[in-house]
């Protein structure tokens, strides 16, 4: 079974019913609390050797790393998180010298972000993981579902740079990376601020976040809403000492990916001027239900090519 | 570091404040949303050859066991459960033959309690475990704070049967053991109607489940008030081939242990009687802040030796 399998699998045991909105190919569970008032979960683990190494990564980055992953979800889904739930898997013994700069790492990620960790599990396992939950509020969640022939596709930020670490780190040592590399991999940021102004300002049809790569991210919101998408190669912004194959199909950059109706494009303008942030618009949603790069006159068709947990090696 | 060090230290990274009503010692973490309106949230991970084997978990024992672990801390807050999330690190090749038996026993008990999975997570490990979120709701949380001394101490059912069943495993094949010693350990049953009695009724001034076992827990319910406890030898329910031994250290009963002021002691055996159960009372809170052991005239001071999943081998 491939993990796409799987997740059509789990999907035919979820509940979803009032007064759960929405879960199943969402990036959150979003559960109805009253009119505008949402409540969002979500969970990420993460596991040494699958999901980071010990070589590069320090404890307290992954501490960071854990929290990111977690918030971008809630940021996706345009919540505000406030409360997290560790479960900590240790193959190690517990000692201060390592658990003081993971739950440094950790906490004062939360809380940069408004979030507290009010509790947890310790287990003893053979593998090292790390298993977090946060849960997040809002009062208009934004879903994969919406998207629309017509809107214009956006991309947050730069993107690459964190696949373009794992390929620098095979050859050079930690120190000599560029520090954007290292950034984008090891201090990744969650877009929560703009995920609560694209909510707030009901700015996108429709938003998720790149974990696995533009590509399979953007195909993941195509078939959502039964629609294609054309993206102009000229457009995507490619990180500095990335390649445009590593920002097309590389994971984890953490940036948002969402649609705008043309009618709110100016709207978007005056919300990055707000937030001295530039917006890619990298494509158009089309009705034929497949993936185009256009270069010039040129238009071909992709395959939604990304990060696959259980199929990568 | 042993595990009650490191939650300690955890502990001091853990947020404390309004709307997070109590989270520290607590077997959930308890979130004021209203007036008489709390939000509960709680996590456990079962992880292979360290929770369970492999030897004598069936996939949809595996499931159960997961749901249970996690709805008996609902149930010792006395909170209603609602939604669930998974966490699925696996080793092994996702295939139906068995996804579907552990989602099974998953879901049906997750259901036979009111309790819907909504989301998760899937990873890829070179240890299989499986770690779940519930989330529950309560007007009234039921704390292990509150205990005071002259209160009776309360057991909600036989004690000792699930590491019984552990013993027995080594010496027997799975089918010539006990049906109740195979019940205890491998199909647990949560106490979540007693909960929802003990909190709706408020007859409990403090409650835990017995999940490290009764001289451990009821030792935090002891260190959290401040108090002391006697127990009555005589008066263990000790489950049906279990030893008293068993019945005083053994992990995993799920059982409530809960503390009842003298004047409920009638309202208690009038809920027993609706319920058609026995509660079984073995002891009172003392001053002294000691555990003490108590067999006709004898008096002798014990240790809270139990379950410690980091010390035990």
């Amino acid at each position: 079974m491939t993990e796409k399998e799987w997740i059509d699998f789990l999907k035919s045991y979820l509940f979803e019913d009032f007064p759960v909105l929405k879960s199943k190919n969402e990036d959150c569970a979003v559960i109805k609390l009253a009119e505008r008032d949402y409540l969002l979960l979500t969970t990420d683990a993460l596991v040494e050797q699958v999901h980071f190494q010990w070589e590069y990564t320090s404890f307290y980055d992954l501490g960071v790393k854990l929290a990111v992953s977690n918030l971008s979800d809630i940021a996706a889904t345009g919540g505000i998180p406030n409360f997290a739930l560790l479960t900590l898997g240790s193959s190690k013994p517990l000692e201060t010298f390592w658990l003081e700069p993971f739950m440094e790492g950790l906490t004062s990620t939360l809380e940069r972000y408004g979030t507290k960790l009010i509790g947890g599990d310790t287990v003893k396992s053979s593998v090292f993981f790390v298993n977090l939950v946060v849960m997040g509020r809002t009062k208009n969640p934004l879903l994969r579902k919406g998207a629309q022939v017509g809107d214009y596709i956006f991309v947050s930020r730069k993107l690459g740079e964190s696949v373009a670490f794992l390929r620098e780190i095979k050859k050079l040592p930690l120190e000599q990376i560029p520090e954007n590399l290292k950034k984008a991999h090891l201090r990744p940021e969650p877009e929560i601020e703009l995920g609560k102004e694209l909510s707030y300002q009901e700015l996108a049809t429709s938003v998720i976040d790149i974990s696995d790569g533009l590509l399979l991210d953007l195909w993941r919101i195509c078939k959502e809403n039964e629609v294609g998408a054309e993206i102009w190669k000229e457009k995507i912004p490619v990180g500095l000492y990335a390649t445009l194959e590593e920002a097309l199909s590389g994971g984890e950059d953490y940036a948002l990916l969402f649609t705008v109706k043309e009618e709110n494009l100016k709207k978007l303008e005056n919300l990055g001027l707000r937030l001295n942030r530039t917006f890619f618009k990298i494509g158009k949603i089309i009705k034929e239900k497949k993936l185009y790069l256009l270069e010039g006159d040129l238009k071909r068709e992709i395959k939604p090519l990304g990060f696959n947990h259980f199929e990568e090696d």
